[in-house]
């Protein structure tokens, strides 16, 4: 073993590797489709990840050296998961225990080994896990480099016609019957108030019933808009006044709400 | 001239059609490193426009062509553009004139042809006018189909390590110093009693004075992050509490704030 000083190699820069929004639905359209060249080029040649799965990251990055061949075999890259703690509700809270767990991932940047992050699907950090391995990164004095990619909530916003000047991006609301409807009477308040669209999301099996209470809350002059199943063949975008939402029942059940949506309501 | 009833032809598709982020700035990065094959793909084949300026869109369909060549040349291109009223502030308003406007614009829509809106960088109608078409679209029934491509607010937010699953974008805050402090502590106000980043922007000629502003302003326990020419060879992201901004005031000199910028805030 030498004990002469490491040499100072430079640090590795960590990426953040979007991923396409087809995740657990239909893994098979094209990758073309969902991201720029260049983001898979970088995605090929990373050889450590950080990811909230390791099972659906070698199976992106099977699909990924379909395009452009892994610079390493899939089975020698490293995959480090996100600590539990990072999951879901929480990971932006300053927390010590999860921003040493946040380091240690980063290690083998120091050590100046390009890394990516990724996530379930979409941008990784934005609706999803992540933020604290990237707050960790900045205190290390790493590079972050966003890589351009599908982000579900500005698709929804964009298709919309909400305001995308001003806009608010709320998360879940609560499962409670009358506690939602608290809720989505307070965010129309916010929404009219401020002339800011607010963006919301739910489960899947529940995203049935959220619309029906959206429906039946809202004001009749408030417009409401759902996005659903983007950027898969079943795509279904909607955008009209309550007021239309109640006159055609329909429009609901056409919906494919069984796919990850997307809930904006605004003035 | 015939009387017959046109055939019942369908109705085009409205792309909303993504832009590389070096509007103005350096046109001349590749475009695989901003958008997916398939946004490229759908962008040569398009004849109808409908955009914010119709030069800086003609340079961008330039682009396109050197990848994808255009199915129709470009001279024959109709590329029209938003009404003054829809630019800026005030596009999201229910305004009767501008819903006339976007309706007529989206005509060519009704006779069976696909159209594209485009802005000037980035998203259309995310921080960016064209929500009023968008809405004109949906109320003629016509099919709205967003496409993937670099969206600055959110590349900016997942590199900040700020809270993803909780943010709003405001904007753009006052000119007149007193009252933009005002501004930045109701938002740092908000952003630390609903867990909400607050992501805002600002004409490039102005970002250094909102960056002093920000550093000067905001509780030294606050995380300030800065997105400078994101996408671009000179792109720096910083991110740090207000108190370490403070002491580096290298930092702020060294970002690129004559390029576009994301200042973002939050707990």
């Amino acid at each position: 073993m030498s004990t002469a000083p490491r040499p100072t190699a430079a640090t590795g820069v960590l990426y953040l590797v979007p991923t396409p929004l087809d995740f657990g639905v239909d893994g098979s359209l094209p990758l073309s489709g969902w991201l720029p060249d260049a983001t898979l080029q970088v995605a090929s040649r990373l050889t450590h990840w950080i990811t909230e799965n390791a099972k659906s990251t070698r199976a992106f990055l099977k699909r990924v050296d379909a395009v452009h061949p892994l610079t390493s075999p899939l089975q020698s890259l490293l995959i480090a998961e996100l600590p539990r703690a990072a999951h879901k509700k929480g990971d932006h809270l300053p927390d010590a225990a999860l921003d040493r767990a946040a380091r240690e991932l980063l290690e083998p940047a120091l050590q100046g080994h390009d890394m990516g992050l990724v996530s379930e699907a979409g941008m990784p950090a934005v609706a999803d896990p992540g933020s604290a391995v990237v707050r960790a990164a900045h205190a290390m004095g790493l590079t972050v480099m966003p890589l351009v990619g599908p982000v579900s909530l500005m698709l929804a916003l964009a298709a919309s016609g909400l305001n995308g000047q001003q806009f608010a991006f709320v998360g879940y609301v609560p499962q409670d019957a009358s506690e939602r409807s608290q809720r989505l009477r307070a965010l129309e308040g916010t929404a009219l108030k401020l002339q800011q669209a607010q963006l919301l999301i739910e489960t899947p099996y529940r995203n049935a019933a959220l619309l029906a209470a959206l429906v039946q809350t809202l004001q009749p002059g408030t417009r409401l808009a759902v996005a659903a199943g983007l950027g898969l063949p079943q795509q279904a975008i909607r955008s009209a006044p309550v007021a239309a939402w109640r006159q055609h029942p329909q429009w609901a059940a056409a919906l494919p709400l069984s796919l990850p949506a997307v809930f904006m309501l605004g003035g």
